[in-house]
């Protein structure tokens, strides 16, 4: 249950125009509001009767030396290493990373709603999270120093890699060898949701197409994520009537279940279809798979850095980060096969390409 | 620093011929102490003016309602894939997991000298880490509950597989195929210290050659843990004078560095040269790979349990979980090549049995 206050942060951020985050700032003394904006927030404050709750100010209780890490889950590669990236710069700092694996929206309903982080944890780290309007504006009513590695939203502090380049950078691989006929296998997670990133990544595809002079809509699949959703996706390209030539991944576990169908439908890699990615994820390597690397362990770094230096009073002047990416070219890709010899068309052969 | 106290628990301990362990369950009234022990101890403690410290004693300040999770690293699968099951157990039963990810002994050290636990959390579980005794101590001292998951240490709550004989498991499917020259990857970590699983898998090795009339000390190398560990063992191995027809690898991360030696070799498996190993990782199935399966989110849940019982005032009647292995067969393990095929003498053929 959210506490009962007739007037909350939201209501003075409607008076004063500004996000429930600056009001949030202002109202807990912190840096990063200009002084005419803090003067102008209190007095809608003043004039509303608000009244920051206990609950609702990190400084209420003191400092807990302690951090909320936020994941989807953490038996998957990125959560992982985001999570180890994380924890290394806030134990570095003397700071204790709290962990919660919140797997299905009915347990990140409960976890928003009831907020167990109240009074617990000094700031939150949301990893690669679809947060509902609802969800942020209680993040923001936490009053707390929030970070979002791998999302946006709000005004939060994000760290990110611009997925519509990553996009841009696998199809644009593509493209360049010749291909005109690329699909792309989406992802959502297991209840359906697309995540902020499948988005950008499909614009990204989209945009890259278009530059090219192509179309592929009629060429997009969107399996469950994950090495089986990979497989299905493929299966489900297989099944068109104009089999593409190429296939754009949402990430490498994606990829390696499209390369496993690839196999058992005896279609040689890259010789009758090309693979590309996004992640540079181990597997990669041992699947001699070309993909786009994001630094991820780095992301995490990043994220927890910026919340030491906000927990020591300086505000990042940057409120989002960016870090690059880049095509790493392996194996799994190449010029598109000829009319002739293409996929619809190819003979059973064995390549040794892309074994471990 | 340690606390500065005339007489500790051991003192208490070796008075009355229990366990440190023993000793603070008496003095803080857990179960699992018989009454005549815990009077006995209790008398001792008497005698020796020893007083239970408050920092020592999780009843002092009150349950916390956190856990410590201690790992040496969150980015491999074993360890996260653990961790995911006991957080989940935690979070079911309203407890916080703290994480701490200790990858060098040096980290160990300090965490164990300055213990930043102290008042923090209601217990504690290890994963996978070579306590010292001095830890161990250390850890009693603390006076919470304690689970140790993929190794023993003293008498604290365990829940692991029998790495012996998983370690059977694996060699006597290649004696049971006609092998004869086995060889073993081990795996230490970085800076060469040997886990527990690793040396009960090397005494299952033994006990299993043994078994077959066979010997294999000369066929043992130790490269440190991992992909990359894998490749250079199995280079150690084909530098042998009498190379093995089959391999016995610590872990699925390092059989999946022998296969990339092998393939690079130009050896075909398992034509000419069988793997096995132990884990049932992601990517064996992606390399099929022949593997001992282990439970390992289940060995994270149990711990998580154990501890929530523990904490509910429920001593678990046994100290030990030993979680069933079983062994997976794939495609990387086959009968011996015939004398004159055998590795020293193969052709450079391609196979399509391990691809992804």
């Amino acid at each position: 249950m959210r506490p009962k206050q007739q007037v909350n942060m939201a209501d003075v951020a409607r008076r004063t125009n500004v996000s429930i985050a600056t009001v949030s700032r202002a109202l807990r003394g912190e840096p990063g509001v200009s002084e005419p904006t803090r003067l102008r927030i209190q007095a809608a404050a003043n004039d509303l009767a608000y009244v920051i709750s206990p609950e609702a100010s990190g400084l209420s209780g003191g400092a807990t030396g302690r951090v909320a890490v936020v994941v989807p889950g953490i038996n998957a590669w990125f959560y992982s290493t985001v999570v180890a990236g994380i924890e290394k710069e806030l134990r570095a700092a003397g700071l204790d990373t709290l962990l919660y694996c919140l797997e299905v929206s009915t347990q990140r309903e409960a976890f928003f709603t009831h907020l167990p982080l109240r009074r617990k944890v000094d700031a939150i780290i949301v990893v690669a999270f679809p947060l509902t309007p609802q969800e942020r504006i209680r993040l923001e009513e936490m009053g707390v120093s929030v970070a979002i590695v791998g999302a946006h939203a709000g005004d939060f502090l994000s760290i990110n890699i611009d997925d519509q380049r990553a996009a841009e950078q696998a199809v644009g691989h593509l493209t360049r060898l010749g291909h005109t006929k690329i699909g792309m296998i989406r992802a959502v997670d297991p209840e359906g949701m697309s995540y902020e990133s499948d988005r950008s990544r499909l614009a990204g595809y989209r945009a890259e197409l278009k530059k090219a002079g192509l179309t592929g809509d009629d060429l997009v699949v969107t399996p469950p994520w994950g090495i089986e959703g990979g497989e299905h996706g493929m299966e489900l390209l297989l099944s068109k009537p104009d089999v593409p030539t190429a296939v754009f991944c949402h990430s490498d576990e994606v990829a390696v279940g499209a390369l496993r169908t690839l196999r058992r439908a005896g279609i040689p890699v890259p010789q009758a279809m090309s693979v590309i990615s996004i992640d540079d994820h181990p597997v990669a390597e041992l699947a001699d798979l070309t993909t786009v690397r994001q630094p991820v362990e780095e992301q995490g770094a990043v994220a927890g850095h910026a919340i030491v230096e906000m927990l020591n009073g300086h505000e990042p002047t940057e409120r989002a980060t960016v870090l690059p990416t880049q095509l790493v070219i392996r194996g799994s890709t190449a010029r598109p096969p000829s009319e002739t010899t293409g996929a619809g068309a190819v003979p059973l052969v064995h390549t040794s390409d892309w074994r471990p």
